[in-house]
């Protein structure tokens, strides 16, 4: 009788290339599962590499625009920043992840899933939520965490069983990337009072050297989703990585954070986004636009919400289906396009135009065209503040004579 | 016997020396009353043209400390933002403003009180609900909302009653200001795709012209409040203006802004808050240092409150202090420096410390000095995770077998 | 040429029986339209009168099916209580009632819509920013408003009219039913410290005269919607129209509220809502035992904020179809039966059952058959108590040697 | 050398009782502690059993004071109820046990402190993350859940070990008490479809038997603080203690819930709260009185999440300070008299007095002494709708010509 298969969450890294090793040695046979979310890896030789290290079989799947449309655009919508700065790079991804892990471990007939995470840090938490949702009767293995090994015990078991050691390995910083950013952690990062150095940073160029000259882009937006730059049309995740490119060159979307992670602990991270950024700021300036008060003022505690519960793990909860609900209603009008000039490290909103527009300029002109009824005000001004002015009268001793 | 006095909230300006005519037209006695708080106004000047305009007295008041600990730190520790972007310029100042020509009018024996304002701002409505909260017995005038008479017809009355005209009379723009900034809007900025062009600003500098070199600068703060720059200590109305130079200087903190006001319109506004948004920056990141996760979570839903009942004018309401208690408690430990880079538009924070850091490097760090227990994560995982498993087994049939 | 048409909300009552008159004197044609929202008005009757007193054409629509499902149920799955207490009784149809005279108005080719709201209530807002939204070229007029009288003004005006006077005109009490429940004000009831007389009351039974003997009822609910009881199938209006005969036998559904109107004032008002108050504690326990609980815990804040939207009279607002569209998501697995025992004033449920029950008693059980996962809670106490910990020793100098 | 101690969180039950034996066969010498948050216990009674089973000393505390001020006076200005619900009986109590362990510990010199808790309920989580705030240093041993023992194991030990086997024994439930309340679970219970059983219930008559005859009361208020009954002034644990006896009897506070607890299942638990829940009752109505509309608006919601976090186990976070500064502001004026019918079941609000009440007759009534003024509706309606109208127009397509 064959071995149990277990399907493992390959990167290609030194990692998940040592797991495969010590799968087997634990009786499984493994299955390598590598995706593309953004990050522009060559999926072919990975797809090698994990049968060279000892997968019985390896998955590739190129998930960019699945990514781009069912994850990265709630969060879009959602203006999510976790703790007002994290624009959910990593916490967006795993649960997509977990989900192909998952339907490749339904067809291969395997009977674990494994992920490379270690036990302090919050992808852990949102692997394996995500998989236990899905599909509860898959077990869940972190050979990461379960060995516990330093980093020299992890080298000696690589070399005593021919797992070839990436040549980059001395890199000081733990680095995740999709299309929506990336992530930079560890090293010198751990003092939150020194500076982060440039080496930490690959997406985008720094102010110093970022160039002089402004790049002017319209990015028009159709029901709250970006679909076209400078006029011309992109598929989602085409559109992000173009913005990438461009806002990247200038500089734009450098995140040092030090926020609280799910697992009780405060890091310190460094987060590049510079597409995210970009489209979150003009997405935002057209809902300033389209969005009448009421919903402007109470769609930040939903955008709030998905947040924490993207970020904590949540995202198969139904709590998820709920949320986007309210967001895709909201986008109805979101519609229109919003004019960003890329200079020294911003993404400035310059103009905003949409045929919803709720700018009403005969109502807001101060010239002689104003429509505005101004005595409609002292009625108004009246109610408003009369529960203010009875309580002042009677709690205050203001009373009337 | 003698007339009733008003006192007139005087601010040199065309409509408010109208205003002082209009007022004795009405029969009234007028006292001019006007408060420097950050502006840089010539107080002397403008007491003497209330007098020379017509006003029977004239009071001069530099509230700019009062008005920095008393309102710009609530603003400050709230991280008011309103609609995530405006740093509530104006709207801060009106009810100190209303405070003082309370008193002055209770000191003059005057029934009424006088404004400047429009029937369409927002600041009718912060003046009147105040005034009515402070001293309900005091009527409440709007000249110029009453008037309601266009640019020329205005001018018309002043030639005729010997009010002088101003020289920059022709300004497109309308522009209040105090020491947390500079507000801006009419004119060009009416439509929303137009650029807001360089002479709607004058507190800060373009990013074209902005400094090559950057200016890097700490911040010292006790308890929330910013104490020190550079470690020099300074009266906290003193460093605000401080920062405003040296972060206007780098072009740091401009704001455009399509709002939704009070009265049920969207307006387009620009803003100028160098000293502000450098300190909004700083703060946020040494709160971050310093504030257990719970708390940090749940403040920015006070700081949204706080921040709506400022805008709205309603400061006098004991929700205000009920805010303040909480913002208070949670401020004990939001001690400790922080290194903020200021360049090109940008205040970057570099560096933060505190003895009060929350952040552990031997918890956070992933080399061997980690103090970390990993294995307290899977008991953790299993149940944070177990509502959405057992909501996945029975209601979307994935059912172990 | 004909004299211009106004349509008038009519309810056969002396205020808009007087309104016909008045607004003939203004020049206008009226056209009388009465809606049954299930107050069991006589609608034949009440067509004839508006004809008799001098309408010139008359609708009666029966719309309480229509209100049940449209308006009822998204008060009862947002478990909608105004300050924790008021189930939304008038604010609930007013948008309804404004919907059906916009499209009378069209039909008739009205110039204008009346209603028969005073200057201090929240129904004139609610009326009037409703057909706003859904025709914004009607005039609004609110006759009883503009005309100011007394009591006894207007019954002279009515005589004088010939408009016939409701005999039961000395009612102290100001009343609005539909199938939600009944509002009363006025009286003795403006008295805070007062009691409310029984006579205030007209749905519900006395504690002291209620039956000695409980009624159980099986309230069987689809997806959230109530469809059964005790086995028998009942439309929505049905449904609530019978629960209110049941448990307003047993006095269930008492409310007396001092509560806060949205133009300024505190007001008194006594609520009946025996069938309201019942389906909403039914539901809720549904929800208990089917909502996960991320779900159960964020959905009242959809909740108050639909309650605000519906009081404060934005119905029509794009916000409620965002609301409507969060709600609508969670109720997906709503489903089951809830047992009722009615009974002194209480709708005590007694016990609930759902084929999507999220109450796992392998899970929850104290006994041999336990399936959870006990050694799980350490490490899960770890990481939840962690930040709590490391803030104690840090900030509260309890520090470890 | 002696043997390290530990302090034991001792009731006088079997579970406990054990406990002492347990805790020696791992080396300590065990110290008990018990203390009276309400429950009648007899403290002599437990003292002396401690030490007859085997502890080296006994300490018994009186914290019925101080639980009634410090904790339950919280939740009562909170009107806390877990999901709408529970008003917290267990959970307030164990920050307050957890504080006197640690005082007696560090008294003592021990260094472990221990508890009774099973590992699936939240009674663990908040001694241990209390614990562990007030004194890092102090291991944390829980009994009960480490040995893991079935109910026969459990007697079994206890006959080998002298430990005395309590008579009601086989009662079915699991029973928690303080002056706040009384929690039931287990048993048959444990079916939600199933009515509880009459035996479930201590301290409230059932409606079948509560008097005929109501009792009116009237509870008198200084700044929130319940300070008499009936003109009596009482210390608030005795106020307290009198309501439940007073209130039990007419069968008041009666909850039966299903709740999410925090480790991640759905438990079903019985509560009785008579005097809580009249407290509560009888406090909102005050707030209804004296609360200005904003701050009625928003308290809930710092309500909600002091009652998150006391359920949560987090009391002892800085989160809970800030909170209650919140909630002391909203207090100032929660001044006055409340009259309360307590009536098979139901503790009715019948009228309530304040003088700072901002009910006010005269611009509530609609009698001629109506000093509202009208005319002001209609400006305020105007601005109040203007963003739904303009959204309509824009939007919807219902542009007017």
């Amino acid at each position: 009788m064959g071995k149990e298969k277990v399907v493992l969450a390959y990167s290609g890294g030194l990692d998940t290339s040592v797991a495969i090793k010590w799968l087997e040695d634990q009786g499984y046979s493994v299955v390598a599962c590598c995706l593309d979310v953004g990050e522009g890896k060559d999926l072919n030789f990975i797809k090698e590499k994990a049968l060279t290290v000892g997968a019985v079989s390896s998955h590739v799947i190129d998930a960019k625009e699945e990514f781009a449309n069912d994850y990265a655009l709630i969060a879009l919508q959602s203006h999510a920043l976790y703790e007002g700065k994290y624009p959910l790079v990593s916490a967006l991804s795993r649960p997509l992840i977990a989900q192909k892990l998952v339907e490749v471990a339904e067809k291969e007939g395997a009977v674990a899933v494994a992920h490379g995470c270690t036990g302090k840090g919050n992808d852990q938490v949102r692997f394996e939520v995500s998989i236990q949702a899905l599909n509860p009767n898959l077990k869940v293995l972190a050979p990461v965490r379960e060995w516990g090994w330093s980093r020299e015990e992890e080298i000696e078991y690589a070399k005593q069983h021919g797992v070839p050691i990436p040549i980059n390995l001395d890199s000081p910083f733990s680095i995740d990337q999709n299309l929506w950013g990336r992530s930079c952690e560890c090293g010198v990062l751990e003092d939150p009072w020194a500076a982060p150095p440039e080496e930490a940073y690959d997406l985008t160029q720094s102010l110093e050297n970022a160039p002089d000259v402004a790049d002017i882009v319209e990015i028009e937006f159709k029901q709250g989703v970006p679909v076209a730059l400078n006029g011309t049309e992109y598929s989602l995740s085409d559109l992000i990585l173009k913005l990438n490119d461009l806002a990247g060159k200038h500089g734009v979307g450098r995140i040092d954070h030090v926020e609280n992670r799910l697992v009780g602990i405060k890091s310190r991270e460094i987060y590049e986004c510079p597409g995210a950024i970009t489209l979150l700021k003009a997405h935002k300036e057209l809902e300033d636009l389209t969005l009448v008060k009421e919903v402007a003022h109470f769609k930040p505690i939903i955008g709030k919400k998905m947040t924490e519960v993207i970020y904590d793990g949540l995202w198969f909860s139904p709590l998820t289906k709920a949320l986007v609900a309210f967001l895709k209603e909201t986008q109805k009008h979101v519609t229109g396009t919003v004019r960003v000039k890329l200079f020294k490290g911003h993404a400035i909103v310059e103009g905003r135009k949409s045929p919803y527009s709720l700018y009403d300029e005969k109502l807001a002109t101060y010239t002689a065209e104003d429509e505005f009824d101004h005595s409609s005000a002292v009625g108004f001004i009246n109610l408003w503040g009369l529960p203010t002015k009875v309580q002042s009268m009677v709690q205050s001793k203001k009373v009337t004579v």
